[in-house]
């Protein structure tokens, strides 16, 4: 049970505006959200600026740490789009215009609406294999365990059904929600039980403030069900000798 | 003008629970905003897992990369929260229980409900300066240029005001954005002059869908509020050749 493959990735978010905070990052939740479900789990996320040499050093530093690295960003048509021929440096293969994006784009716009501009969002490493956008035509490319993807969430999102079979994941992820009426304190020497009864299921805790009232959520995960009902089990134990409220979320 | 220093910070985000998906960050945005205002720059986000080894390896090298680190998460009550553990190992300093903290946290609970799981908050670096919580009682802490916040982001946000002393930033990063009604592809080129014309001002271009409309948000960003101008002039100059409209966000 134990030996089942484990598939990680990381997440490479490109993008001055989620630096300067002008913009707060939701792609990492859904990326993640999204590989957890194909048996991917996330083990890094690095954010950095829109500089080719920055973006090329982590490029080559997570490809070779993980299975699979996503970037978001930077794949438009304006200055500070610079992904594609980063990945190409990256890779040492040639930034050139691709023919099967090309006729995509050319194909999505109307007749001599195919500006110079929008004929940057075809130039890409040579042979990536494309990964296609039902929302906005512009695709995205994939060269060998690294996938770019665009920095819109909307879009972003619209694009992932077209990559999973181009992804290898191992057990899905699964997870389980406790949510309880009380505070961390009250429940961390029981937990801290349970984490080392049971030392291959993440355990997390969070508080969280709603409508007014403290709570705490125990969030169990793992590929294997089994190990995950066991920890519940556990927990439900100490939360009823504890008389702790269980609440919904 | 060009030889102001440049101050920069790192961000780290000690969480599971954003590697999952489960919980967006939007820890960065606040601390990046705040820092901005104070001039510091964050040059580098990363998102790990609980896990000591990860904290202290990341630690030791951001740390020694930007003049300042801030860790977010993992400074609560249970058997997750490890942030205290393990910036007392990257930094080499015992890890014991801090007076200070210790006396802040008896005081803030009623007789009786210091409990020993609450006792794990005054846990920390031997020596460590306490960034105080007027939330919910218990201390961050900051040892050399690394700062450990708590990752509930209203107690994080209570806590910046305390930190003003203890950062020392350089001009503040202002910045401009105009909106205009108008599609990346349309300004690229002509943005690019801008940008080129103006290299050490950092201008961003980034697509919105608002109220069923699409445009085109351009984010100006500089300590000097001069080159600001500039740009915004010479990019004013553009949108009113090729009759775009500008539009409020």
């Amino acid at each position: 049970m134990d030996k089942k493959v484990k598939i990680n990735a990381a997440i490479i978010i490109i993008g001055n505006e989620i630096l300067s905070g002008r913009t707060k990052d939701t792609n990492t939740s859904t990326l993640a959200i999204w590989l957890n479900s194909i048996g991917v789990k996330v083990e890094e996320v690095r954010v950095i600026p829109d500089e080719e040499n920055i973006i090329v050093q982590n490029l080559n530093l997570l490809r070779s740490i993980y299975d699979y690295v996503f970037t978001t960003g930077g794949i438009g048509p304006t200055h500070d789009d610079i992904t594609a021929q980063s990945v190409s440096k990256a890779f040492g293969i040639k930034y050139q215009i691709h023919k099967e994006a090309f006729k995509i784009l050319e194909t999505y716009y109307k007749p001599g609406e195919f500006t110079l501009g929008r004929q940057k969002m075809a130039w890409m490493p040579e042979n990536a294999k494309l990964i296609l956008n039902p929302t906005s035509g512009a695709p995205g490319f994939n060269v060998k365990n690294v996938f770019s993807l665009p920095g819109v969430p909307s879009i972003l999102k619209s694009m992932l059904g077209g990559l999973k079979n181009d992804i290898v994941g191992g057990e899905p992820i699964k997870s389980l929600t406790i949510s309880l009426r009380t505070v961390e304190s009250e429940i961390a020497s029981s937990l801290t039980k349970v984490q080392n009864n049971n030392k291959d299921v993440e355990i997390g805790s969070y508080p969280f403030f709603h409508a007014g009232k403290l709570g705490v959520s125990i969030v169990i995960r793992s590929e294997d069900q089994t190990k995950i009902n066991n920890c519940n089990s556990e927990i439900l134990e100490f939360v009823k000798l504890k008389e702790i409220e269980i609440v919904e979320r």
